[in-house]
């Protein structure tokens, strides 16, 4: 290894893998912004005075503001410790804020990167369907008062399931990112006033989870039947879909890798 | 009726009674005070609209800074609106924030006191027992790495139901109010990694249950015997007890009332 000297980009020997979650209210999204305090900057400050230097932290999953993570994946090269992996979640919990857990950490070979060696992620998306607002959950759901038919959304979702292009629940403006995405879950279930969308695949478009269900909503709504639902996917026209969900009501629930 | 007039209090014909659920996380407790927000005063300045006149507003308990409640019971005297008190929640959905919700209303004879009235009360603790902590649960439980003995807290907390002499377990400092206290429901059990208590009484004095969590903590912990809770609360020294458990954890569950 060589050896590492001022003003150059040390060797790094270690790649450390952490599993994170995180409660999204109070951070502009994960990624490091220079106006607003997201939880990548949060994590490289704050872990790095583990590793004894500046830290280079890759997310597999840029959540958007308000999103919330149960099991978000980082990656980081350093040579700056022996702390073994398996010690960082311990040993972070004094150094970030309570809204931001490390649950599990690992060493991985150094080709491993948290975005582009995911195999696929898992995402939820919850509702809460009640008269009345729950004051405890206004930051962890989005609030429908009128009823929804969860059988008809679950069955509308279904037409998910497959390869596609997701053109039309892209965010609008869209990218020069190619949009056909493979999804092999998507399910709505319900368990007393709280709906809860699963959505599981090889990639997810910017916005793609809150659009689906913003236009699922609909289905639900009785707005829109399942098969006008499929009718939109093929369109491939995102004007004729519903409205983008709002974010306290997404979770990044799981990134899985081959390994 | 006597007419209303200018500089004079009105005559009130009516009394609203209104059950309240907040996430106590973000202001200086229920009672309205001089230089920090209180829910006491969102309520008495929000809800005024309705009714056309300034709103003096009482409620069953006083719950501290961060201190929660499912079912806060207050009441208040108007003759400033013909609104049906059933409608009142619906109607306070746009006027308060979200962490407050008004979940039922109901009219009330004139006699009616929120906190004079009440017959009982009902108070919950959470606690998180788990090796890290839970971002989501941070504002709404006591996070404990430890194991703790649910059944030992438990057995313990049997000795709470009677009528005691609570000063063991009543704020330092004390005040002048008379420490007897009938409790009739006291238990702990566990669902997964969250342990709730649960105590229900005539009335509670101050930081009460929130000493009595605290202490039972040591017996959960292997600290104290069932046996040696129960001599604290016969010895009425609250130096004996143990620490104040923090406030996230408390909610007012339910007040109840003899009609």
């Amino acid at each position: 290894m060589v050896k590492t000297m001022n003003n150059k980009t040390p060797d790094f020997n270690r790649n450390i893998k952490l599993t994170i979650a995180y409660d999204g209210t109070c951070y502009h999204g994960f990624q490091r912004q220079s106006n607003a305090l997201a939880i990548q900057e949060i994590l490289e400050t704050r872990l790095s005075v583990l590793f004894g230097h500046p830290l280079k932290i890759t997310g597999a999953g840029r959540t958007d503001a308000g999103v919330h993570a149960y099991g978000q994946t980082v990656n980081f090269l350093t040579s700056g410790s022996t702390i073994p992996a398996g010690n960082i979640p311990k040993a972070a919990r004094g150094l970030l804020p309570p809204d931001i857990v490390v649950t599990a950490g690992e060493e991985v070979p150094l080709a491993f990167h948290a975005r582009r060696s995911a195999q696929s992620k898992i995402y939820i998306y919850r509702v809460l369907q009640s008269p009345l607002a729950d004051p405890f959950r206004r930051n962890y759901s989005w609030h429908i008062s009128q009823p929804l038919n969860v059988a008809g959304m679950n069955q509308a979702a279904q037409y998910i399931i497959g390869t596609h292009d997701f053109s039309a629940f892209r965010a609008a403006g869209g990218s020069s990112v190619k949009p056909v995405r493979t999804i092999f879950e998507a399910s709505c279930s319900s368990l007393g006033q709280l709906i809860e969308f699963s959505f599981g695949g090889n990639g997810f478009l910017y916005h793609m989870v809150r659009n689906l269900v913003g236009t699922l909503i609909q289905v639900g709504q009785g707005r829109l039947t399942a098969e006008q639902f499929a009718g939109i996917l093929l369109s491939r026209d995102r004007t004729q879909a519903g409205i983008t969900a709002p974010p306290q009501g997404l979770y990044l629930k799981e990134v899985r890798y081959s390994r």
